[in-house]
Parts: structure tokens; sequence; C-alpha cells
């Protein structure tokens, strides 16, 4: 199978919003007038954001859905994305299943893959991702201010804890292994909560390097600080209910796991009311964590309401 | 150094054209009403694009360079890329000498570089470039019209004698090779000549991949055939005054060599005058190689004006 074959076969489908879709030397998409547009890229590399051994239909999924998570952290509306893929060989199975996952979740959004490249060499997925926003109501990280609530969406920690069982490091049970591993690799892109909490959060990212390093990004951004309590984290994890975790692996997972891609914001309390309804509105669930102060720093509180040390760092991958 | 140093340091500039650039979860654009958007997207692999050996300025460079060149091919003035990277180690002169060759290059072109991701991993460069077109103005691969004159740009057949040099297959002498080098590691992107071709031809493609591949791409998109005269490729070559090319490989390099970067594009015989004045406007050297013919084949002619057998494959990642 030759490399137009292969595009041919796995990723070319009749456009549906692009004026040219794939096989051109470029596409071709309107803007839709009075919406500013959003961009962002991720780059999953084997080894270092997935073993060689992940399900292909899973990755397919992750790898767009990381991306409109970046989207949704902006409050923007999914569009279009290109897919840039190094391959060590053309094999069948494998694209079958990753295109699949893919389009699967692009459909979901009506988010158009319109072109890409493909090549060979060790295996690599890269994907810039555009979608669009009413001009002026894009969400930044900027504009958290003091006496702000802060929020969470949904679970938070289940994707390190299945990073920790793949490494040996703890023993679960097989059903929360299970659980923690497709949260793994089938993250939920938050994308219609972020779009609802437009003109309602104050500053939003996504939490894909734990949540204490991408709140630190909105803290730095705003000039601000914050307090969270860490008595929610335990509870946050998916696999509460189903096991145990030990606390010290809880709050480390919780509070510094990456690949959750949950959103964490700020709204002022006089908006509590319209957060709970865009949750619901969008069906997802959050938990108020803490707020914003004007200390400069995050401080973390235990049980007592009293400040806690607890040592932990956001993910870098050249640190 | 971290992730966010390295990006600090090497690739973080002070927005340009963008609403947000560089630092949230996405980058934020306003298009220009009255507009389509162009996107294109290149990996390049090492050991499969270029060799680990390579001047990292000249990288930058061409990483960009390539990308260009598709908006080139379509018309588009190139507004913003993405960048995505993967590296092995983050190696500051590596760093210091990719950047500076890429800012130069999107300097010139006015071309922003908005955001992006950077992992550890076998070094891979991913661009996403995006450009814009006045509505309706774009340049397909699928216009030629039966009857319409066919030109290239520039030069042909230099990038792929510097890899047969490479490859040990012809040995050069020291200032052709570095001339041929220059041209496989530097290439030149025709943008402006892209941009003066709107309204004028017909259909154009880049090439990438050969000019009887990309070439190809018209006729198959057109429904129409051509015949070209082979007897301008050996000329066509930069390198080509300085030495004389063995006749068969002239024809291999200029034909179906790749890695040219130059424009393949067909237009009316009556805009003739139209086309010569696109490309003295924007500098760009122009050669009329044949002509658009109903024969849905290619044919290519010798010096007798008779069909001549070559065997020529366009190149393919995965074949």
């Amino acid at each position: 199978m030759g490399e137009f074959d292969l595009i041919e076969r796995y990723f070319k489908r009749p456009p549906l919003s692009a004026d040219v879709g794939i096989g051109d030397d470029c596409a071709v998409w309107t803007p839709r007038s009075g919406h500013q547009l959003a961009f962002s890229a991720d780059m999953l590399v084997e080894g270092r954001h997935f073993l060689s051994t992940v399900n292909p239909h899973h990755l397919g999924h992750k790898s767009l859905a990381v991306n409109l998570s970046d989207l949704a952290a902006c409050g923007a509306t999914p569009q279009a994305f290109m897919l840039s893929l190094s391959l060590p060989r053309a094999d069948e199975a494998w694209l079958a299943g990753f295109s699949s996952g893919l389009f699967q979740l692009a459909d979901q959004h009506r988010c158009e893959l319109i072109g890409g490249d493909t090549t060979q060499g060790p295996l690599n997925i890269s994907i810039t991702v555009m979608g669009d926003i009413p001009t002026g109501q894009s969400i930044l990280r900027s504009g958290a201010q003091v006496g702000d609530d802060l929020y969470v969406s949904g679970h938070l920690g289940d994707a390190r804890l299945a990073l920790e069982a793949f490494r040996g490091n703890v023993s679960l049970p097989q059903h929360v292994f299970e659980l923690a591993r497709l949260r793994m690799e089938r993250p939920t892109p938050r994308v219609a909560l972020g779009q609802a909490l437009r003109g309602i959060a104050t500053a939003m990212a996504d939490i894909s390097d734990g949540l204490i390093g991408d709140l630190g990004h909105i803290l730095k951004a705003s000039h601000v600080g914050a307090e969270i309590d860490t008595t929610f984290a335990p509870a946050l994890m998916q696999t509460h209910p189903f096991w145990t975790c030990p606390p010290d692996l809880a709050m480390t997972c919780a509070l510094s796991g990456g690949d959750d891609y949950e959103l964490v914001f700020s709204a002022s309390p006089s908006a509590s009311a319209n957060v709970q309804r865009a949750a619901k509105e969008s069906g997802t669930s959050i938990t108020r964590i803490g707020r914003i102060t004007d200390s400069r720093r995050l401080e973390l509180l235990g049980m007592d309401g009293l400040p806690v040390a607890i040592s932990l760092n956001s993910f870098d991958h050249f640190a």
C-alpha cells in the first residue's frame, strides 16, 4: 500500500464544511464572520505519551481528545483539524483502528479532518486543531480575579493511577485498573462545558500536566494566588468508589497527576448559579476546590483548613 | 533547561497579528473578512527528510519553506504557523540554529509562529501553516484546461543531484556539490509567484515529489493529459552552467527528482503575457515546458518531438 492509497483508504472522506479538503496542496476553509479562530497543537510520541501496546482505536481517540481539550479550555467550538503522522510501516490493522477511533470522536464534535501529512519514521502523531469563538469571548488564562471561586470539572487522578500501575508502583484490582486505564487512554474533552462557560468563567485552562501545574499557569498569567482545599482530592478520582487509594498516592494522583483533560476555571461568586447551570446543561460534573487570593502563591489547605506541605511537581518533558 | 524555558528562550516572541500568541491553551487569531483560509502541514523526520549532520539553521529554514511552498501552490498569502517539535534532548546550540533559520524565513514572509508543542522523542518537526486568499481566488489542481500551456518556476533537479552525491552514486566537483546541497537544504518557496498567478494560472501544484509525480496530480484532478518537451530538463538544473551532468542522470533529477519546491502550473495561451508579467514582478524565472492535452496521459517528447520512453517514478513514502 502506497502513501496515497493509505490516505485514500483510511483518512480521506467527503468534505463537510471545508471548501477544499484532503487532496490538494492546501485545504481551503471559509471562516464564520463575527468569529475569531482558536488554534492548538499536540504531538504524541510512542514510549513517551503512549505505550506500543495501546489499542490503536483508543490512541486515535486520545490524539484528537487532547487537542479538543485545549479548544474547550478557551471556550472554542471545534471546526477542523490537520493530522501529520509518522509511521514505521503501513500496518492496515493499526490504521483501521486508529482512524476509526479518531473519526468517532471527530464526528461527535463535527470536527473535520481537512489535511495533513504522512511519512515513514518512528511513530509520531501530530495534530493541529482549529475552532472558532464569537469575537471577544475566548476564555484566557489571564482573567482570574481575586475572590473568584475555583472549580474543576469531572474527575482527577485516574490516568496517573493507571500509569503508576503500569510502572508496577501500585497493584490494583482488575476492575479498578481497567477503569483507570480507560480514563488514561480515552479521556473526555470537556468541549460542551468550555463553550457553556463563555461569559461566565473569568479564566480557564485544561489539566494536562496536573492540576497544580496547570492552575499555576492561570495564577501566573493572572498575577494572583489561590488556596485550594486538598480534602476534595481523593474523592475526585473516578476509581474512588470502587477502591480505597492510599492517601499519599491519591493526593499525588489528583493534584499533580497529569493526563486528566479536565478543566480548571475561575468564576465570580456572583456567577455561581450560572456556573452550576453551565455544568448541568453540558452534562458535566464540577467541584468547587478553592478560591483566588491576592497572595501570588498557591496554598494547599488540609482537613483542618490549615496549610499542608505537599511536594508536588507538574510534568515537564525536559526537566 | 525545562520545556517552558525552552519555548520562552527560543520560540516565544511578542505577538504580531495574533490576538493571543504562544502561552495560553490556544492561540487566538482574527481572520480578514472577504478571505478564505488555506491550510497545509508537513512533517520532517530525521533520516528520512534530512540527515543528522544537517546544519540546524538550514533545517529551520527548510521546515517552514516546504510548508510555505504549499501555500504558494494555492496562491495564498502566508499568515501564521504552528510548530510541533519532538527532540531527543534540549540541545541549545541546535535550538539556537534551528530557531534562527526558522524565524529568518518566517519574518521574510511575515508569517507568525502562534503556537505548537514540544516533547521529548526522536527528532521530528511538524508544522501546520495557514495563509489566506481573497474568496474564490485559490488556485487548485483541478482547473487545467485542454490547450493550456504548462510552466515550471525556477530550477529543477539540483536537490536530487545532491542526494545522489550523498548516496555516493555520483561524484561532483566541490563547488557543484555545495550549490546542489544548498538547493536541497535551503529551498526557496515561490510565495510571491504563487500570489501573482491568482486569476492567471488555471491549475497549480508545488513540486515536492518530482515534476512527473506532481504534474500527475494536476492531470488526474483536472481529468486531462499533457505533453512535455523533455529537452528542457538538463538546462533547468541550477548546477548546469558549472558542470555537465550525465544525460540520464539529468533527466532523472529534473523530471522526477523531488525536493525542488518549485511550482508547476497551467495557463491559457491567451494569458501568456500575464504569466510573464507575474514572473517578472515576483522576480522568479519560469520556463514553458509543454501543454495540456485531452489524452488523459502524460507524454514525454524528446529532441525530435517524438515520444521518449523514460522510466521514472515519483517519491512515495510507503512504496
